[in-house]
């Protein structure tokens, strides 16, 4: 049998090591969550920010990281706002944690007003005919009922047209049963700060705004670790910031949150010749070692890194991927790696300590969280609280 | 309020339509996964290849449609022996469907000998070392354990080396108490019939196998519908083929079994000079509508598409996707579409009797199933029985 060294903590540069003894033997893969790193992200981007305040946005499951375990932990550190997309993420999070601010993207959908309702979910109003249609069960209702307006300023995704924000404008009433907890717009080209995108659409959005001075605004999301002050306003929604999936800033480090373990499957002598994976596209030139590991783009480790010089690493020695991803293997090149850290059953840091996820996704047409939002349901998952 | 044509079947085209009346109304996409669809691809492979038998592969989910209906299904149609990748999913599928054999393609990994024992699992072995922990735990038991024993032609991933292969020519009881079902191994090029690799590793195939004359044999997958009968053996291991997520040839029609509906979350009409999405990487040119769906990333329809002239159908039109796809969005030109198909909440086709999976992809590096396996769990899930 193969020594698989299951009393040494994995996890030791953490401050809370996880001890592979916990795993049963046939785990595939291991995802641990840090939620110490979230918390300590919120505590930096509201440093940066304040006296503003930030809305974690946790849709899509937080990004594949769960949506409750991120909720609970940062609304423990003082967040009681939170954006979901579809009304069924904002249904499950209120269940889970009824005491916090729901606010669902995807706004007051045909037929669903009941829902909102009924679940107290505060609907994102994306266009003058969902704002008229709260405005109308809220004097129904004969109540005052909390919604966010979104005026698009140069996404053509969702929210208010230029044309329909200037009706607003003139047309104040058409929300005098509500109460408008905030202006919201996004940038659509906040990554590169020099873009004029941003400039512009920053003075669109303050020029509508600025019609409404009662009501707080918010345009800044995650990128705002490299904008200047003038697009912070009163509410920063903030996503993969808080989970560590960006760069870094000279000025500002945020931690990576996720650690993501596959094993060593298979162990193989190669010679000169020998193909690796589907359409043989490496082919091995030097005698050597390979290794199988079992993680595939079923787990979130999309085909497309295969184009790329992308590496996992094996106790402290990188090990470059060979030839395609497969559905739930890769291959690594292993040749210069130290016999005892090669085993049948050995843990490979595919994700974690040394590589960030945008190091994944470095010098690719990608962006980082693409990897993490598919990372599936096959690895076992540990939350560190 | 918009009209949601509730009662309009959505599935006209199908034996067993499905109304949209029994869905909640804050559903945000549909998946419908047709199993007489699967049925009838098992029987077009069956044909194909009698008196040779069919293992469906059904790991990662199967491919996202849902192991544990598809094995039923197939099941129900013959089918007694199926393919998994990991043990959980051995041990999720013997659970529910305990008369079938599973034989789990991760093979006798590390510690795992007892599971495998308890819940009745089948290796598939992949190095000499497993098959003699196998055989001797077969000694110790007392009985014959079944197992199957893979030999890598070409693919460097998993099973037997060319050194371990010859090995065991000369060492026929390494598994004297092991009840060997199939010797299989796996072709690397055969989307490609013409490559050379093809053709070789078979050769190779033939000569390790014909060494064992009694065991059966299994060497081809899905692509067998373009390969001559010279590769189809005992046993034929088939995934994405019995899900229709592939191009037909002239003579083999396969079904597409699944059906991925959108919503339209919001309509808008744009002026010239509109940016559209992240990066801004679409302009708008002329005057025109666009429409944002409930579809994103985060639902398996992946970043990627967006540099393919990639389209969804409204109705019996076509809408071509404009700008990047985002987590939770893309948007689609529906310019030229007449108004009755246009409203708040319709229903998109994104995969299903227009679209195949394979089309999605067609003309990128990425293979169809990239799609349906990262569907995750945001939109309703109904099966046609």
């Amino acid at each position: 049998m193969s020594p698989l060294s299951n009393s040494t903590p994995l996890h030791s540069s953490l401050e809370n090591p996880f001890s592979l003894t916990d795993l049963p033997p046939q785990e595939t893969g291991l995802v641990i969550i840090d939620l110490q790193s979230i918390k300590r992200n919120y505590r930096t981007f509201e440093k940066l920010i304040a006296p503003a305040t930030i809305a974690p946005v946790i849709k899509a499951n937080a990004y594949g990281l769960g949506m409750i375990p991120v909720c609970e932990t940062l609304n423990q550190e003082g967040a009681s706002e939170f954006f979901v997309a579809t009304i069924d993420e904002g249904i499950a999070l209120k269940k889970a944690v009824p005491s916090v601010n729901v606010f669902v993207l995807y706004g007051l959908f045909a037929n669903t007003i009941d829902i909102f309702f009924e679940h107290q979910l505060i609907p994102v109003l994306n266009t003058i005919e969902q704002i008229q249609r709260w405005n109308q069960f809220a004097a129904l209702k004969n109540t005052k009922l909390s919604a966010l307006i979104h005026f698009d300023t140069g996404m053509s995704r969702t929210g208010l047209t230029a044309k329909e924000a200037a009706w607003l404008i003139n047309n104040k009433h058409a929300f005098e049963n509500l109460n408008i907890l905030y202006i919201m717009s996004h940038l659509a080209c906040s990554e590169v700060p020099s873009h004029p995108m941003n400039q512009k659409q920053k003075d669109a959005f303050n020029k509508f705004s600025k019609a409404f001075p009662e009501i707080k605004r918010s345009l800044a999301a995650s990128t705002l670790i490299k904008m200047d002050a003038t697009y912070h306003n009163d509410m920063a929604r903030i996503g993969y910031g808080l989970y560590g999936f960006c760069y870094n800033t000279p000025e500002i480090n945020l931690e990576n949150c996720l650690h993501v373990y596959s094993r060593i499957v298979q162990l193989r002598d190669v010679i000169p010749g020998d193909p690796v994976g589907y359409g043989a596209t490496y082919i091995v030139e030097q005698p050597g070692r390979l290794a199988t590991l079992s993680m595939g783009y079923a787990d979130g480790y999309h085909r497309f890194l295969h184009n790329y010089k992308t590496y996992v690493y094996i106790g402290p020695y990188k090990a470059y991927l060979v030839g395609r991803i497969s559905m739930d293997f890769c291959v690594v090149d292993v040749t210069h790696i130290p016999e005892e850290y090669l085993y049948e059953g050995a843990w490979v840091e595919m994700i974690g300590q040394h590589i960030k996820v945008a190091d994944l996704v470095s010098g690719t047409d990608f962006v980082p969280h693409e990897v993490p939002i598919s990372l599936g349901n096959r690895y076992h998952r540990h939350y560190l609280k």
